[in-house]
């Protein structure tokens, strides 16, 4: 478990490597870095225009209820001529059933609001990015565990794990408590990371390609960015997991591991740039500031 | 200085008020709470089609050298027909001249990097909202000051202070230092945070009203985001100080004084949801997920 002071004292004593910038890191990793992602645990949206939007689900033990339904709906065709409804800026865009009463597939699974897991269910290979105590006798770091953003907070005895709301993460829209959502109207971030909402509702996966073609979207003006004209709402073409895909359109990504050296040192460089442009390395990153580096497969 | 420990108390001792979301808090505010942005302090953006993207420049003493240079520019109407030339996914929207050519106006003052202020001079009146020191004899606090948000870091006797990158922030583009760029060539952020930039550019101000006209732009495919064809850059109209536009023509605005009891409680209130959609409150938030409101003055 890597804390962030050990990656600075590893940093002052290689200047070498540290005057690379984050992105130079990344291009130098070697292969055995990089993760397929399986193709069962991607999501392809298409909306007009050949406009492609690759969502990369979540790994267990996080909320796989709704994942599940995920699978479902995009095997049912469900979202097949759904659009996309509401486009608020610097927070979300959502999509989904508009009406609101598309009968739903057989097979969903009921959902509960457990949105964070317990930390020894969370594995402990992580890379911690920010160790925050313990103090108070609580615990509370923020890391990266396969690809995905984690926070980790609470006593020894009863520290539980969740996924954190940064751009690009996809999540699940619902209702007042205690819905919990059931998949089917989804959002992602496209703005600063509005982490009020961990804990408060699922997230699933993350956007890993084509996020340009929700973030430009035109601002909806009605309340919460909803359109008020349903003639601006996008309608999707098709989603589908890219394992229902013939072999041949099947989108193949791999991300960095975020348990490797070089994820390490990217890490290190993001919290500190010393690349040509920066006079003063700021010392820390948010973890919302380390997206993990996602690619196409070579 | 409130730190949020006092904040949390104060709301545990205030039911009724902490039910509030942070919008009801801001729409319940004194008028005596909102404060008037002088007409000289905003910029006007037209771009084509109506679209107005207003900034508001910000107060003494921070990057006084780069807003005389974009009053000055103003006043020269140099921005006229000019150009939005790269749009970066989750980073910056950038405007100036795309040939870099076009002959500075008289009176343009020299900069250099004093991109921070000392502390002692920055005032003192703010509201802190993440009291991270002292510890190892350092100093560090996050703080709202006259409406921007603010860092300070360092010792009792150097620490200084500086405005930080979140979403909307205007800043100054520069080359490789020295160079400290003139105030000509200005970005915004649409995305997370780039907290790495602080202290290594400029910021003069921030977006208070139609920053979706930028946000929503097309990505640019070049390095960077930049178009890769010229005739995919935004004409800029005309870019103005309000009060250099025909009194019935200025845009007049206001902001919460960050100084406010009713913006202490927003602050509050957006570190701990309690309104009806949040069963967990978070216990905290990032300096940029807590805007600072601005409204049309009534």
């Amino acid at each position: 478990m890597l804390t962030l002071a050990l990656l600075l004292q590893a940093a002052a004593n290689s200047p070498a490597i540290v005057a690379k910038s984050p992105g130079e890191i990344v291009a130098q990793a070697p292969s055995s870095d990089w993760v397929d992602i399986a193709a069962d645990d991607l999501l392809v949206m298409q909306l007009a225009y050949g406009r492609r939007v690759v969502i990369q689900l979540m790994p267990p033990p996080f909320s796989q209820p709704w994942i599940a339904n995920i699978r479902t709906l995009a095997k049912a065709r469900w979202w097949d001529g759904t659009t996309v409804n509401r486009v608020q800026d610097n927070y979300v865009v959502q999509w989904g059933d508009a009406t609101e009463k598309k009968p739903l597939p057989a097979g969903m699974i009921a959902t509960n609001e457990n949105y964070g897991v317990p930390r020894e269910f969370a594995g402990l290979s992580n890379r911690v990015t920010k160790a925050l105590g313990p103090s108070n006798n609580i615990i509370q770091y923020e890391s990266f565990w396969r690809g995905f953003p984690l926070k980790t907070w609470g006593t020894p005895d009863s520290a539980s794990t969740w996924p954190v709301h940064c751009y690009g993460m996809v999540g699940v829209g619902r209702n007042l408590s205690p819905d919990a959502g059931n998949g089917a109207e989804l959002y992602t971030v496209i703005g600063h990371a509005p982490r009020h909402l961990d804990r408060n509702i699922a997230l699933v996966g993350r956007v890993v390609e084509g996020i340009e073609h929700l973030s430009s979207l035109p601002r909806g003006t009605g309340n919460l960015g909803f359109y008020e004209d349903a003639k601006q709402r996008v309608p999707i073409a098709s989603i589908r997991l890219a394992s229902d895909l013939p072999e041949g359109e099947r989108p193949r990504f791999q991300f960095l591991s975020t348990e490797s050296a070089t994820f390490a040192a990217y890490a290190e460089a993001r919290a500190n740039r010393r690349d040509a442009f920066f006079n003063v390395p700021a010392g820390g990153a948010d973890i919302c500031n380390v997206p993990v580096p996602v690619r196409r497969r070579p």
